[in-house]
């Protein structure tokens, strides 16, 4: 991510990579320490693990700067409360899926799944992956579920359809429906689809290079550097709040 | 128009007709006059003329009800001021087009263009209609384009490329394109998408049935009856604002 | 069906509608005895019972015309006997789905199938139909599979994946997946996908009216009005063989 | 092109790179002599010059072997009959585009236009690639455009439409009309629709590496192996003809 995250960067006027860090011990062209990176950074972008996040937030609350931009994954709830507390004094973007567009997306169902009626309109969930993929539906196939069923107020759980084979019988109303797809090389193709009688809207999404995630750090770095200290994630970014 | 509501109306629970009413002199079953249907509803929807629309308002403003969909085009700047002295009486939702999918599409469109950088991500609008259709692009299709455009603080006339052919040069940032297919009997197709390198995000609309206004308008009427007096666009009614 | 079929050649100027005949003791503006439908007409279109069909291709046969469209459903193996038999002396076209597009369809992807290699190309079915459809996948969607498979000398059975959900692992080679929507009042949608790691394949179908089968049938009664005696099918009409 | 055949190449276990070749003077590992990658090979792919590419058809008919795969461009007429008169020695194929995809699509496109009648079936041409692209509509679209024509017997020119804008009149029947999106790195989108009043039927290609043509040839080598003396192309290796 280090390297996807420089690539990212170097295409761009308006950031300028200040310094690259990595834990302790690590060695590489450019890398420099914690102190200096902090010193060095208006935002610090952070792939890492949950104790070096934490403490890299302490670090930066304690200086009173750099913003930061957080995506180091299985975080407990200790740690989030401790970026929540480092958050008080610096502005921290944390998030799961930097990709702009699948934020994006999933804020925009969210909005549709909250004005569309459910007796009108059925909501369809589509994914499409390469062959390697061992699961389904993919985690953010269900996580756009997840925002169509906060959107409507009931949970995914109880109106999610994952399986349509053999007699199914009518679709109910309600109903948030999940189709599959398995093939190829395809980076991640999302679509959801709210089907009335008289008009299809379908809001979707093609991931097309894989360094679409670290572009999205970038943005969001770029977006941290003006902010007040808070802690907030990718819809913030995308001024969707 | 009148047909088409009738029709809409007929398939809900929720909503039922209290009256017809037409221009004086019109015959039909069911019709009542205007007076009358003032006093048996609780909203009105209107697609009649200019003059009859602004009649109405100031009948249903003297009244202090009931509330009024308007859909009647041609309105000059006279009757819209007229219709939005009304509006302090009695809620008016006023809209050229009521699908309740394309305003959406409009509202959402709008967002993204606004969050998503024009350096970075490309905004195409495409659209298709039946072969009889004798303008290119479509009225929506240019909606959509100053949906785009106004979430980039641009207007759309400094940014649309309405046509590619020959030898084009390289596309410029910033740009909104528009591309239009003609064939067979389709109602109406839109599509905006927002190409990255990396990514796009494509919002689109597909009318499938003709009725499609008429249920809008119904839905405005059921948002409607429950509103405080003020002036409404079909934005209101899916809550975008 | 009858009246479509009556729709439909209402609309053109190279067929004219010569008669309508139905089961004995029917009664009908402008119906007529099977004698006189036969000698008046080049073509016959039937879609009727099995006994009836039989009945008609023997009578046809006998006279040496009209030539015939068999559109009945739930013929035996007997009745088909029959008609082919008669088919030595009339042209008569058989199907069970008279979509030209679907049949198009049919025909492309069993020759895309044939020569695309199941090692680089995965093949995966998609439909949608509207909430009210009872079964999954749908019965075309299944044809499309079988021409898929028949194209690459396997059975679909043998090769079918009708659903992922949960831990699925890799995708094998050689499979046929499919996958499902339903919704509004979707008419039907089909598409085939041929998804190499560097480039994506599709075929699609969409139904849009009703009338759709009503017109294959004429367009086949217009093809059978000049064809030798014989038994053909849609991709004769078509001219995929 | 060399190394992106190579790299085509050494994923496959039922083809080997028997030996690279370069022009006289020209140095790299593992190049070797035109002679003794004649005598290696059981199929030559060969992306160089007309010149070059003559001079090997040549060499490699009087030899009496190996087949050849010809991608090069800019051949003149004296080129072609020169490469066709080696071809009575030895199976040659000669393409612009390799991809399996696109030539599918061209040869499908070529069916559908040829089945379904222009009364009925309007044929739309919509193609898709990145902001740099200097030219509209793409040499592919083209490429289809005059297939579909083909199909049709008629010729392009006579019946393209290439711009919509503003006040077009209704679409006449016979038309094939193109459409262009322009936008971030997209490698290449091609549609080709034949739109009816009831149903749509679609065919449509999207590169998603552009590696694709390089594995395109090396599909065309394994084909070409096995073929006796002649001229070939693309839609022979694909068994469209």
């Amino acid at each position: 991510m280090g390297q996807a995250v420089t690539k990212a960067v170097s295409g761009r006027q308006d950031v300028r990579l200040a310094a690259r860090f990595d834990r302790p011990g690590a060695e590489g062209e450019g890398l420099v320490s914690l102190e200096a990176a902090l010193a060095a950074a208006q935002v610090v972008i952070d792939f890492t693990t949950p104790a070096a996040s934490v403490a890299l937030a302490k670090a930066a609350a304690a200086r009173g700067g750099p913003a930061l931009v957080i995506g180091s994954t299985g975080l407990s709830d200790e740690d989030i409360a401790a970026i929540g507390e480092a958050a008080k004094k610096v502005a921290i973007v944390r998030a799961g899926n930097f990709s702009l567009g699948v934020n994006m997306l999933m804020g925009l169902v969210a909005q549709a799944a909250r004005a569309l009626r459910p007796e009108a309109y059925d909501i369809e969930v589509f994914e499409a992956h390469h062959r390697r993929k061992v699961d389904a539906p993919s985690g953010t196939a269900l996580m756009l579920g997840e925002a169509a069923a906060a959107g409507r107020g009931v949970k995914l759980a109880d109106v999610a359809q994952r399986v349509r084979d053999g007699v199914t019988g009518p679709r109910p109303a309600g109903e948030i429906g999940f189709s599959v797809l398995r093939g190829g090389d395809i980076i991640g193709e999302h679509s959801v689809s709210f089907v009335a009688d008289d008009e299809i809207l379908t809001l979707s999404h093609s991931a097309r290079d894989r360094g679409l995630f670290a572009r999205g750090a970038v943005e969001a770095a770029r977006w941290a550097a003006t902010q007040p200290p808070g802690e907030y994630d990718m819809q913030d970014v995308l001024g969707l709040k």
